[in-house]
């Protein structure tokens, strides 16, 4: 996929404070563009169509599939959550960045996509604390804890595949690491050559 | 050269606000440290030895490539300059990071030895704010600020040899672009890998 904009994409282990850091980023960083997946599964209370997710059933879903309008999708759980490829060329054609938050399967199956995706994984800073910090948020039964920390573990295991590991300790330290990876891509060669260039032409 | 610690190499034209950058950077970044050159020329006015440069004769200096004292070197209108090989390995081997300005020759020279070093060039905004800015400092003559525009034009040429294009057009948004360049790659797989690997053993 050519693109102008750069594409990063975050995971991280439930309870990690993703989140947290994703909404800052967004709402901190101009012209970085949140991506908005499909999914099959419901609303959860509190949840916006259009804002957490595009809504849609099973059937629209694998017509999607068929006409190639994903740039990635994965089943987690028995639902369907896709990336939609026209809205995602759209808005890198305008040149502007994007994020995006997928969970780690579907971040390697975008990788295949967009080689050049800047992949970003927020590491908690122990099993301990984030077990801590499951409990705290009280949403969750201990089997659904024991279950969400098996299912970190995994996660954790594809660290290897990330350009950037940020660990989540100090949110404030933790949120500039993140912010930098953007400033740093933007600063990168292949985006500032075309200004090099002019900057050049103009001696 | 095997090191723990990143070695980050900046260059720029005469003129490009890589000084402030570089001091403020080296004032507000913690382990970070500034990499002093040897040199052959004479101090100027106001220039300190062994804070700006470490100030030897030709000499010691030609001992000291025998010896294979210095990482890179090179000669510029009669005078060496050269970077110590024993600072350098001892910095990085304590696992700090190190901030080497170079000019851009000696810049190729380094990455021969230390390819992933971090490579920054600074951009003016364009020939003309470069040469209103040279004019602005009042220390050269036209025949110098003409010699100075030329050798900015070489050095320009060489930008594709960079990791990181810096525009210096607003201080504020250079200086935070820059910084960026190094929280990012504290950020980066290979260095976080262990952090990321106790962690994952933690679970």
């Amino acid at each position: 996929m050519h693109h102008p904009g750069n594409v990063f994409v975050v995971s991280a282990p439930s309870g990690a404070g993703k989140s947290t850091l994703v909404q800052r980023l967004v709402r901190s960083v101009p012209d970085l563009v949140f991506s908005i997946s499909f999914t099959t599964r419901k609303p959860r209370p509190g949840e916006v169509d259009g804002r957490d997710y595009f809504y849609i059933d099973d059937e629209r879903f694998e017509a999607m599939i068929r006409e190639g309008g994903f740039v990635e999708w994965v089943q987690v759980y028995g639902h369907r959550y896709g990336t939609g490829r026209d809205w995602l060329e759209g808005v890198l054609a305008s040149g502007r960045d994007v994020l995006l938050d997928i969970e780690t399967t579907g971040a390697q199956n975008l990788r295949k996509v967009i080689p050049d995706a800047r992949m970003i994984f927020i590491l908690p800073p122990s099993a301990a604390s984030l077990e801590q910090r499951l409990r705290s948020r009280g949403k969750d039964s201990d089997e659904q804890i024991a279950i969400r920390m098996r299912h970190a573990r995994h996660e954790l295991e594809l660290y290897p595949a990330y350009d950037y590991l940020v660990m989540n300790d100090d949110l404030e330290i933790a949120y500039r690491q993140f912010e930098s990876i953007v400033f740093a891509t933007r600063a990168g060669r292949e985006r500032m050559a075309p200004a090099a260039q002019r900057i050049l032409d103009s001696f």
